[in-house]
Order: C-alpha cells, then sequence, then structure tokens
C-alpha cells in the first residue's frame, strides 16, 4: 500500500504511515498522546484537529463540528483519515490534557495519609538486595559459582532457598570473577520461592529502588521508592492513554475487541515507561537500579498491563482472566527497569473491585478495624467497602468519570491552572486556582463547590436545571446552557458548567450514594452505624464536606467521621513493594472480601432515581447539622518528599 | 563482504556464505554434520571433503594430506576457507558417523535392564495432564477463569496451589468458552510450587507424552515416552553434531571460548530438536503434545544445552556454573516441545561427574544398597562411582572416548555394520558384525574382543605394539602399523586396527582401572569387597567381561559381580520424567555424594603407568579364575518397545 508523510504541528513531529491510516492512530505513531472520550465512535468531538495542508478523507460530516469549524479546517481525528501528505495542527484542547504532569502537579497524586494505616508490617522488600563477599573457589571449596552465590545470599538474607533463573546463571562466572567474588545479589520474592534476579559486581545494595504505580482508569502515577530508607523519592502522573480509546473502561474494552487487546497493553506500557525514564532520571537513579514494580490498578486496568482478553469482563456474568495474577518478570510485557526485575499486580477483588481497592482496605487497615468502616473511591467508578475485621462487602457502581474532573467540558485533572475551590464572598461567586495561575480548567472538588453553589443561589433547581434570569452568568449557545465561571480575558480559558455536566455529576453523585445506602442496608445497618467513611481516590486532594454533603454525593455523617485519604492505591502498592508480609495481608483480604454485585440487586435502580435529585429526594437525609468544631474541608497534607513511613518497620 | 554460494554434494544442498567463511561451518549452515575430532585445529585429519569445481583458500598444506590426496582435491575442510563459488563433495567417511540412526540402531541404545532399580516410585510425573469439566460461571458463581481452572485442576491431582503464567492466562478465558467448559489442563511441578502450562479444549488427556534425553559428548539418545502407560513409545539416537568442535569436553570448551557458548548451544538443541521431531513424527505424536523433556548429560554438556559459561570448568579448581539448573521452559533454549512444557536437567554431582551419574545411581539403586557397589560409565570419560546406602564417592577418568569406538581409526558407534564381537574359532580370528552386513567400522565392545585376541595370539605385545611376522593381516603404510580385521572386499569399507589406537585404547583402558583401583583403596577396601560392578554408557551392548578383564579395563572380579546396566542415563531421566519423587531422590543423591579428584591423587599417576601394559604390569591382579558357570557375556536384552516399566507404580 502507499505510505505518506504527516507532519503534526505546533509540535513538528513527522510519521510515514500507510494511505487510510486514521489521524488518531497517526499521531499516536508519532507519540503523540491524545484525548477521546468515546474512543473513536465520532460522538465525543474531544478530538478536533486542524488540517493545514493536504487532502484527508471524511472527518467534517459527523455533525458534531460546526460549518464555522468545517470552513476552518476543523476535522475529527477519529473519523477521519489520511489521503496523502499532510500537515495536521492539533490545537492545545486536544492535547493538553495528555500532557505529562509536571513535578509540582505529580506531588498532589502523592497524597498519602501517614496515619490512616493501623498496623505496621515486617520490612522485607519484594526484592531484596544484599552484599556478599564469597570465598573464591578452591580445589577444596568447588561448588558451582551458582550454588557458592545462593548458599552465601540464602545466609545472609535468612532464607531456606533460592533458585537462579536462566540470564541470571549465565551472568554468574563472569561477574564473580569480574569483582574478586564481591558481589551484590538482588532477590525476588515470588509466591512459594525466592528467586536469584540479578547479580552485580561490588556492593551496590546502596542503590535499590522499586516503582509503584496506581493504574487508573483516568490517570497514572509513578512513585519511585528507596528501598532502603522506605522513602518515596519522587512521584510522576499524567493521564491514561487509553483515554484515545474512551474515557470509560467499557469503551476500551470493546475498543480492545475491535483492535486487539495489544494495542491498549502498548499504550499503557508506554505511559509507564515514560513516567518510570522521568522519574528515575531527574533524580539520578538508572532504569536497571529499579529491580521491581508494584502495580495497583481495576481489574481491566490489570489485565490491559498484561495483555490479558477482557471480553468476558463486560457481558454478564462478568468473568475476569485472573484477579490475581502471579508475579512476572517485568520484561515479559515490556517494562523497562532491571531486565529481570519483578511485576506484581495487587489483587483484585472481583471483575469490578479492582487491586487498588484491595490496595485502598489494607492501606486504611479497614480490614482490622473493630468499628464499622466505609471506604469510598471514586475515580472513573465508584468503588465501596464496608465492613470491619470481621466481614467486608465490596460493590462497584458505574459513574463515569466526572467526579474527577473528566467527562465536564472543561474538567481537568487537579492540577495546575484548575479551579479547585468555588465559594461565595460578600454574595460574588470566587474561586480558587491550583499554582495561582489564570484558570485552564476545573477538578472535581472545584465541580462538586460549584454545584452546591449554584444550587445554593439558585442557580440551577433541585433537578439541576439552571433557572432562566437567575444569573447573569448563565448563557446559552443554541439549545445549550451553561454557567460560564471565569470568561478568559484574563488569560488561561474560558471555565465554563454546562447542562450536561451538570448531568454527568448528578449521574455521578447518584450512583455513590445510591450505592452506599444499598450496601450499608444490606447488612442492616444504617449510615450512623458507620464509624469511618474514608474517601479515596481521584477527586482531588481536597474536597468541602459541607458541599459534598449538600449535593448529596456523601452520605450526612459528622466531619470527625469522614477522611480524605488520597491515593491509597499507590499507598497499598507501596507497602507491598516493602514488605511480602504486607503483599500476603492482601491475598488474605481478597479472600475475605464478599462482592456484591448491585445489578442483582432489586432497589438499586429506585435507589439510583432518588438519588438524582440535589441532593436527594428525601431532604431529610440531608439536613446539615454540623458541631461547631467541623472543619468544611478534609483533607491532608501531601506527603513531603523524603519523608519516611512510618507503616513499615 | 561478498558472499558466493557453494554446493555440498552428493547431497545437493546449497548454501550462500560470505568469501572466507571455513568450510566445516559452511555446511554446518547447509545443514550437513560433520565429524571432527580435533575441533578444527588441523591436525585429526577427519574432514576431508574433495574439491569439485572452483577455487578455495588453504586446506593443502597442513602435512597430513598425501600427496596423492592433494592431487586429487582433496582438503581438510576445517583449514579451508571459500573463495568463490564452489562445488564441493563431502566423501561417505566424513559423513556417516554423523547420520541420524536408523529405529533399529536406535533400539540398541534403548537397553536397560529392568531388573536393577531396587525400588519403586509413586507414579507423579513433572508434568501431569489433567480433564476437567467445569461449572459455567454464574452471576453467582462467578470467580475469575483462571481461579476457576486452578481451584478444579488442585482438586482433581490433589495439590494445594497452582499458579498460571502469563502465556496460559491469555489463553484460557478464549479456550473455556470455546469448549463449553470442557478442558485439559497441563500441570507442572517446579521445584516449590506447581504452574498451569497449559489449557486445551475437551478431553486430551489421553495422548501425553515426555521426552527424556541422554545428552552425550558423543552421542545424543532420545526417548518418546508415553507418560499415561509409562512405556517407551520409541527411542533415536544420533552423533552428537558438537563433535565438529572437537571429539572431548576440553575440545569443545576452548571452541566455546573462541566461537562463542551460543555455537555449541545451537548444535546439542539441533540435535534434539531433529531426534525429536523423527521420533515424534514416525509415531503420529505432535510435538505439542509432549510437555515437557528431562536431560541427562555431563556437567558440559548440561552447560551447552542451556548456553552456560563453561571456561572456568576447563581451568583449575574447575568451577561449574551451575550443577543443579532449575526447571525452565524449554522455549527458552529453542527445544521444540509444547511451546510451554518445561525442561528439567538432572542435577549433577561435580563439573565432571553430572547428572548422567547421578541418574546412574538413582537407576542401579547403588545409593540404597548394603552392599559396596561401583558403577562405571564409559563414553567420552571414565566416570566411577563407589558406595553404598551410606556413602558415596564419585571420580572421573579422561580417557578420552576409544572405548566408544571414538578416536580409533576405523572406530563407529554400536549401529549397523559394527563389528561388535571379534573371537577366535578353529584358530582363525573371526567377528560378527552388527545386522550382519558387510563391516563399516568397529564398536566398542568389538575394539576390546580385538585387543584381548590379538594379544592371545602374541600378534601384539604387553606394551601393545605390534610384533613382526605375527601374523600376515599386520601391514604398515609408511611409519603406521596396523591389524587389517576386513580388507573390504566383500563390500563395506575395510576395517583396520592402528598402533595410534592401540595406544588411544590402552590409555583409556588405564585411566579407568587406575581410577576404580585408587576409589577402592581411598576407602580401605579392595576390590574383593565390591559386591556388584555395573557398566553402563557408550561400551556397546554387550561386553566380553572375560575379554575387558583380560586386557586389565575390568578388575578381575567373578561374572556373577559383574552387570551390563546399559543407558543408565537414560533410564534415570525417565524415572524422574514418570516421578517427581525420583527427581527429589536425584537432589538428595547429588548432595550425598562425595567427589573425589583424581588429579589430587598422589599416586594416580603412578597407578595409571602401571596400567599401562597388558593387563597391567602386575599380572597377578588378572589371573583369571573363572568357575564353570561364568558366562563370557555380560549384557542384557533390550528391553521391547511398548513394555511397561515395573520401577514407577
Amino acid at each position: 500500500m502507499a505510505s505518506c508523510s504527516l507532519t503534526f504541528l505546533p509540535m513538528n513531529k513527522c510519521v510515514d504511515v500507510e494511505v487510510g491510516t486514521g489521524l488518531l492512530e497517526a499521531a499516536w505513531r508519532a507519540g503523540i498522546v491524545l484525548d477521546s472520550v468515546c474512543g473513536g465512535e465520532g460522538v465525543c468531538g474531544r478530538c478536533r484537529m486542524i488540517v493545514r495542508e493536504g487532502p484527508v478523507d471524511g472527518g467534517a460530516a459527523t455533525g458534531i463540528l460546526s460549518e464555522e469549524e468545517i470552513s476552518q479546517g476543523i476535522v475529527l481525528a477519529c473519523q477521519t483519515s489520511v489521503a496523502a501528505n499532510a500537515r495536521i495542527e492539533i490545537p492545545n484542547e486536544t492535547r493538553s490534557v495528555n500532557r505529562m504532569q509536571s513535578d509540582k502537579d505529580a506531588r498532589r497524586f502523592r497524597a498519602i495519609q501517614p496515619g490512616i494505616t493501623q498496623r505496621t508490617f515486617k520490612r522485607a522488600p519484594l526484592v531484596t538486595k544484599t552484599a556478599l563477599q564469597l570465598d573464591e573457589p578452591t580445589l577444596d571449596n568447588n561448588v558451582a559459582d551458582a550454588e557458592r552465590v545462593e548458599q552465601a545470599a540464602c545466609r545472609a538474607v535468612g532464607i531456606s532457598s533460592l533458585e537462579t533463573g536462566l540470564g541470571a546463571l549465565k551472568q554468574i562466572p563472569g561477574v564473580l570473577r569480574e569483582n574478586g567474588f564481591g558481589v551484590t545479589a538482588s532477590i525476588g520474592a515470588l509466591r512459594n520461592s525466592f528467586e536469584l534476579l540479578d547479580l552485580e559486581g561490588g556492593d551496590t545494595s546502596g542503590r535499590h529502588y522499586m516503582a509503584v504505580v496506581d493504574i487508573g482508569t483516568s490517570t497514572v502515577v509513578v512513585h519511585l521508592v528507596n528501598v532502603n530508607d522506605m522513602t518515596t523519592v519522587d512521584a510522576e502522573a499524567c493521564f491514561n492513554s487509553q483515554s484515545v480509546h474512551g474515557r470509560e473502561v467499557t469503551a476500551r474494552i470493546m475498543a480492545a475487541e475491535k483492535k486487539g487487546t495489544a494495542r491498549l497493553q502498548a499504550l499503557i506500557v508506554e505511559d509507564i515507561n515514560r513516567l518510570l525514564s522521568a522519574v528515575a532520571g531527574r533524580n539520578g537513579v538508572e532504569l536497571v537500579e529499579i529491580s521491581g514494580i508494584v502495580c495497583s490498578g481495576n481489574t481491566v486496568m490489570t489485565h490491559f498491563l498484561l495483555g490479558l482478553p477482557t471480553e468476558h469482563i463486560r457481558r454478564s456474568p462478568f468473568i475476569a482472566a485472573s484477579i490475581e495474577p502471579p508475579p512476572l518478570k517485568a520484561m515479559e510485557i515490556g517494562i523497562q527497569i532491571n531486565p529481570r526485575g519483578l511485576l506484581f499486580c495487587v489483587p483484585g477483588i472481583s471483575s469490578w473491585v479492582g487491586g487498588d481497592l484491595t490496595s485502598g482496605i489494607l492501606a486504611t487497615g479497614l480490614h482490622e478495624r473493630k468499628e464499622t468502616t466505609m471506604l469510598i473511591d471514586v475515580g472513573t467508578n465508584g468503588e465501596i467497602i464496608l465492613g470491619n475485621s470481621e466481614w467486608m462487602l465490596a460493590c462497584s457502581a458505574s459513574t463515569g468519570p466526572a467526579l474527577e474532573g473528566a467527562s465536564v467540558d472543561c474538567g481537568m485533572i487537579a492540577g495546575s491552572g484548575a479551579i479547585e475551590k468555588v465559594y461565595i464572598e460578600a454574595d460574588e461567586i470566587r474561586y480558587k486556582v491550583i499554582g495561582n495561575t489564570a484558570p485552564e480548567g476545573i477538578c472535581g472538588s472545584g465541580i462538586i463547590d460549584l454545584l452546591a453553589v449554584l444550587l445554593d443561589k439558585n442557580i440551577i433547581d433541585r433537578a439541576g436545571r439552571f433557572v432562566k434570569g437567575s444569573h447573569p452568568a448563565v448563557c446559552a449557545t443554541g439549545d445549550i446552557r451553561s454557567f460560564v465561571l471565569y470568561d478568559g480575558s484574563g488569560g488561561g480559558r474560558e471555565v465554563r458548567l454546562t447542562q450536561e455536566d451538570i448531568e454527568n455529576v448528578i449521574t455521578a453523585k447518584a450512583a455513590v450514594f445510591a450505592a452506599a445506602k444499598i450496601m450499608v442496608e444490606r447488612v442492616n445497618l444504617s449510615f450512623s452505624d458507620v464509624t469511618h467513611l474514608f474517601l479515596a481516590g481521584g477527586f482531588g486532594s481536597y474536597i468541602d464536606r459541607r458541599n459534598a454533603v449538600k449535593i448529596g454525593l456523601l452520605p450526612n455523617l459528622p466531619a470527625s467521621s469522614i477522611e480524605y485519604v488520597g491515593n491509597t492505591s499507590i499507598w497499598g502498592a507501596k507497602l507491598a513493594a516493602l514488605s511480602s508480609e504486607a503483599l500476603d495481608e492482601m491475598y488474605a483480604i481478597r479472600r475475605r472480601t464478599t462482592y456484591y454485585d448491585l445489578l442483582g440487586s432489586d432497589d438499586y435502580v429506585d435507589q439510583f432515581r432518588q438519588a438524582m435529585f440535589l441532593p436527594h429526594t428525601d431532604v431529610e437525609l440531608f439536613r446539615l447539622d454540623l458541631d461547631q468544631n467541623d472543619s468544611n474541608e478534609v483533607g491532608c497534607t501531601p506527603t513531603p518528599v523524603n519523608t519516611k513511613k512510618q507503616a513499615v518497620t
């Protein structure tokens, strides 16, 4: 087939592709990761590009683009294919959410609440490094090289047996002799055995890193952990590049069915590799010094990471290929750390409650608490764990990503430029921007605030509909009404909340609340029996509890009961990386937790419908009665870099 | 670099190589495996080829070829490189020993003595196949596919846990649904865990094969084992193609140092793959139905198989990379069985006493015998085990391959056309040829007979030198005297024993005898304390004990004490394949056996010198005093194909 050359502007990236290749794919091949909510169905309009030169096929005739846009050469990349050499501009809006988060932004993803974890785990990293000075062989002391190393390493780390894989075996004789038999062994803890992964010359035990990863449907976060002092050296985050195949897991499963799981796998593996390179490079760490990686994510993300088939997760009875994948060599799936470094996946609970929740239970110690505790993790889905040291129930509610700031027109990640707080001061609607820059968009916490403020000021009614003439900032483009929070006149971008955005947010909060209510009722309790409520996940680091209750997202509990615990997915992964005891505990947690399928619940639809109002059809459920000591804001201070974590001793 | 095209005759195989490539390598690339004793040093003269057309470089000027040969275009392939397009003939002598053994011949390698093994092992194959009919998942029975299979498989085979590797994991959802959840699981027994290797649709448990391999320095033998009825379906053998890099392990290690271990590895892997294809194809077995392979060989052969560095084995203090390699995926080294089939290597005892001897100890039950027992395994080296249920001592004597029929001018494997027996009848020297064909060469047992006959008839003296005028068949070519056993006039080839051959045989037998004597003396015993003497290895299936004692190869023990036990290397490997209990026992044997280094013995050289006579300087050691019931011949009947082996129950 004929090929042609494409240049993407403004980054000036060239790529040669076959005629007929879609623009989205071409951009991906050029290394440009783009946004797409619908997964290439031509309905979300997120993937606008501008044809500057050269012919393309399709793209304009979808009914989403205005005539003006079409006359400007704007096309939907997912509906457009390449006809010949061309120059294509990718506007800021199409790209912006996909840039890698800077260190400053990533800090926000690093937020973990050190006080939450109840129990301490023995320090026993999944990969151990130990320096060995071996006796040189003689005619009388002539055991084979591998045995010499294995025996010494077993003594040094206190294990009874150790196996060496073929790759390490080949190195051993050379490394021993080139280094006067002074070497450092890397030992991996597999489920039933230990493996000698690597042998380096000299004493390199002082440099030992592992990576822990939270694979969210929207956001991928990597922490680089110094195994020796157990600190998080640095962190990095980016949007999950799979977004090009859809915002939600279902769209991605459908994309995998059409285009192959390998495509989805390549995207997430590339994201992780990019984040690893960035975070390691910035801290003078070689990738080869990273001897293991622990990934925590929902079941579908874990499947894509490993390249496992997902199609049966999507259809009743929703069966995963595996929710407890074995440790692998990271290289087997293309993760670029030490070539024989290990990859561990945190075990999940069911097809719809993944390893990120197992991590959450471990990190919050929910499974060891006497008092009944609820953990709500809102990411692209909303997962809820209810239980205590005696029983645990898990469920998953399909929310869409609105509460993360995605599937909202001006939504963005809780990074620099995001409006994270909206409030009323002197009867004026005011806002706060992360990084004190001009606004670029609005993140989850800001959206919740804004909705509460709009409700408070009767700009929207209890069904979320704009009230005509209620406020000058309410305007209409065609049939679509929106509230313009910032008009873009001071730099940055216009930030508005549309009627459709509000519907998305209400749907999301209704799904979460209905699920929480059903869970509590299923065990014959009421919300007042819930002693702790932990909020985890992609909300943004700060959330106004009063506003969250006001819009009916959270149940009406005293502020002292509600804690924002940050990214417990990555916190659990870090505990596992530093302690095989913690990973073992995760396997136990996974077995002790019962999955409750909301679709099997008769009253879920009914409860959901009741929650589709602000805050709820039953207003009594949300009568705010805060005591004076209640702080409006629940949150936590981002963990400073290089702070020792006390949970592993 | 310029390339040119070579055609090898008479097989008419073409290959394109770079100008300057050696003829040996070119032939190897054309898929023709050749013989070379010296490993390409230009001293053995085994690799003669005839240049029929086109120029070559070098080859003629080594002093080994006669002027007549040079005028005929004969060159030494190892000293010749390609200059341009050429046609090269490979004479029969250069090729013949390398042909794959036919089934009829391979039968001889299959010889194992069923009665020898003392104990029975529990049937517990290293790879098990079990058919499972699983419940189809429902909303209430919704465990992940991998868990469903793992739980059912654990129940079916009675194990507590099972892990699934990434490759099998990817298959599971598809295989389950395409086969109505009726599947067959292949489960591999690793050292500390079990792995789900493969999942096939339907019930395929009726077809389950493993391969067992004896990797000898000279000969490679593959048995195809039906795991279900524990029979050997068929066998196949060939010369080890590494011979092109030298007859002895030391030459091959040097070749690996020069040309890379990968070259040596490729040759043995190719040999095994060729044998596997042949034996499987002939019996209607698909390679994918072979789910595991157990290899038994000396330590250097095992290193080459796995691609491990060997250079430190060759130099004091003679250290192996590993003598207990872990189980691997056979695919990791290119062995073509089921893509996720396992490869096990029988653990060795030291750098110079390998897994073939561990196999031998297990197969003969030496380690469980009350009486002191000696096992002599003569292949390209001579290894000796002395011991009983309380102690075991192992040593290795460097013999050269003369007793296998190699490093003897007309020597050949104990196959069709080999003179296997030489005797005196009516004062005439007579012989017996395997397959009753015209003689093509002489194998180990024939050589031992011939030497005894020549000594008996005073054709050679006690130092092995030809006695002038003693027999008309003694003739001389230049300085080299030889005894012409068959003149080639009735078809086949001339078979002679040269003065140099005799020296090689005497050196070999002296090395074995001196080692055996030192071993016995080291534990303050004498030969009369040895209750059983087992002979294993490449002697050929039949050996005349009287003659072996007459030439001083074996100590003078009653015939009833000496048993030829055949290929115990492969027999041990088969026991391991069918019973993980047997493999565990091998690990125990390996730990219980002490390696005794003959080079560390003060009197080895002295003992060796004394044994360099026929039979020995001390004739009293060999005064034959056979009772009437002694049979001259010790040997065993080849095990019939498809005979159930009783040792595994």
